[in-house]
């Protein structure tokens, strides 16, 4: 054959080859264009009808004012993941995530991430998919720890001035594993002024909790913290050593709903925000309370927040977060603090010990020197589940 | 230019373009491989490590085992997709998927599917998925409606031959959104004797609940069905006439979490396995409960498990399902089925209605004319939740 024709012939086959993989390609992108405007028309094309329908169904008033918000999400994990996912499916206005992990195939037994997003950063994979999921949802990825001393400074920056209006996010949710990223959001919160939510999941995967942090109005994360926390082995030093904390899609999905859902409640205002709400997963078990902001805080900024609370007229420090908000408050009991870590599968086991740090299992140590009384100024009343502000702190320390 | 030169040179350029896209493409399919055996080890390539870890924790004693289980799971939408997705992640050994649907954009405010899915069956984009997220999973599909003649019988044989081992399956897990499949499922599932997990969100998406149906033992479906379901018009139908009920990624992700929860506490032998749970997203409130069998429940199949069960010595009776499980029982006070569709964000707007049929909404109808008293043979204990058995007849409602 004549060579020239040959090598026709070889560049047809290749173009149609190329077509072929480019439409194979093609059909792995998002199929669906920016929507201007949040319709209720009900047609199969329409992602937001089952959405805005919430409006036809007396829940949500202005359900499309949902777009009007950025909410910033702190560790894209096995509870970020699914709470970045589900706010993008609602059509949530702007998403800031910060992370500074990479998918390992040891993220597979949780929701979110998928094999082929191995090696890549959690954020920038997040990001990948969440837009192509909702394209409408802006992102914005952080790819670093927030707990460094310049990250810190950044952090603060973007959720001072990383809304859709180059102002103060309207939410911060935290869904990090460990003590000092949980005390970096609530440093910069209570600096801000920022309302957040806390979440955790035990290290025995079988329970979780979500707290509602409202500077001033109730405790902040160093009015109550853990009173154990991982010493400062880092986690991956851990892993390396061949140990690692159990986890489950279910728990940490559980989580995330709660999570997203109080948040929505939040930002739409509709029904009731937890102020916190335990999971446990072995008896189906759901203790619900609030505490009190605790006057001796160590942090100054909630100090400060607490005075402006105080120095609000009792009505409008009622409507601070959200007026429909129940006012739950916790019984203490009288095991002031001094706990200790046990078996979580048998709550019969807990008991008061004293003598915090002191027989300690290997690994962990006493967060820090305990100060005179730092239980918050709870009064007891409505809550009947005793030794609930125990399951409280026993999720926080499981969470580290 | 020679054109022998140039035509060498455009297929040069062809060739490497060809090899961009494949290499894209490629990059876009599941990356690892099948794993022989479970492992405990701690690696990032290990995708069990945090499962296997729950033994080592001390709540589940042989995790690998999970591996030997088949589930069926019925309806593959906003819960039952979620369902699976968790269950592929957790290692089970086969799942067995039923459901007819296609997925829309309309899905997209749901967990799981996403836009490059639309217009594939549910099932089909779901083994997709699933298969490159745990290849280890064997995974069958069945697109069809179980409710028709022939296809039901073909939905018996394979959840009565369907397992790894050809025998009948481990679970059957219902997450379909109508009565008539809820139905079928209930008779078949009483005739082959198998235990079963219904699970139903309300239609103004801020409800949901999960129940446990051990056939003989607790009420099946057919003996506390809900009393008002959608008239002959079918979803599509009324979709069509612009009319949608409402949909969250969180309740749907949260009701999925609470099945497989369950499903995974029923199968490996930890905890306690709730009969009845239930979720108000409105104030974040769980009741639990249990239904005894109805003495004249219309499901004959029912009513020879209720004599197989009253004929078994009561130490295995009291072991059938999970001997772990609490045996709750519900107070049914003196609302005897007489209840009508009101509002569920007030739950003080419930109130008796003896005339049901009369006064309905537009689009439901009473599912049948009242029998004789069918009240389950409830016995009043514990469960201090009042009008609990009220909360579970309007979330079965509702989620018609």
């Amino acid at each position: 054959m004549d060579p020239t024709k040959e090598l026709e012939l070889k560049l047809k086959e290749l173009k149609i080859q190329l077509e072929l993989e480019r439409q194979k390609h093609e059909s792995a992108r998002p199929i669906r264009e920016k929507i201007a405007q949040m319709s209720s028309e009900v047609v199969d094309s329409n992602p937001y009808s089952r959405l805005m329908a919430l409006k036809r169904m007396g829940i949500v008033d202005n359900y499309e004012k949902i777009r009007d918000f950025t909410v910033a999400i702190v560790g894209v994990g096995g509870v970020g993941s699914v709470t970045a996912e589900m706010l993008t499916r609602c059509g949530i206005g702007k998403l800031i995530l910060f992370d500074y992990d990479t998918v390992e195939l040891a993220n597979m037994n949780r929701l979110f991430f998928q094999p082929h997003h191995k090696g890549l950063s959690k954020v920038e994979a997040a990001a990948k998919t969440l837009s192509s999921i909702n394209p409408d949802v802006t992102l914005e990825t952080n790819n670093y720890n927030i707990t460094t001393l310049d990250n810190f400074h950044d952090f603060m920056s973007r959720i001072s001035h990383g809304s859709l209006t180059s102002g103060p996010v309207d939410l911060v949710l935290s869904c990090v594993d460990n003590f000092e990223a949980r005390m970096a959001i609530n440093s910069a919160c209570n600096e801000l002024n920022l309302s957040w939510f806390e979440s955790g999941v035990s290290e025995n995967a079988v329970s979780g909790h979500i707290q509602f942090i409202v500077p001033g109005e109730t405790a902040c994360f160093a009015c109550a913290p853990p009173l154990i926390v991982a010493s400062s082995i880092d986690e991956r030093t851990l892993k390396k050593d061949g140990v690692c904390a159990a986890s489950l899609p279910t728990t940490m999905g559980i989580v995330a709903g709660f999570l997203v859902q109080n948040a929505l409640k939040y930002l739409l205002e509709f029904g009731q925000v937890s102020y916190y709400l335990g999971y446990s997963a072995l008896t189906d078990f759901f203790p619900t309370m609030r505490l009190r902001p605790n006057a001796s805080c160590d942090d100054s900024f909630c100090q400060q927040r607490q005075a402006e609370a105080r120095a609000r007229p009792p009505k409008e420090q009622e409507s601070v977060g959200d007026s429909k908000m129940e006012d739950k408050e916790v019984t203490h009991e009288d095991n002031e603090w001094g706990i200790c870590l046990v078996d979580e599968t048998d709550p019969r086991k807990l008991h008061a010990d004293e003598d915090l740090g002191r027989g300690l299992v290997a690994g962990v140590k006493a967060a820090y020197t305990i100060p005179a009384p730092v239980v918050p100024d709870a009064e007891s009343n409505e809550v009947d589940a005793s030794g609930v502000s125990l399951d409280d702190l026993m999720a926080q320390m499981k969470a580290i």
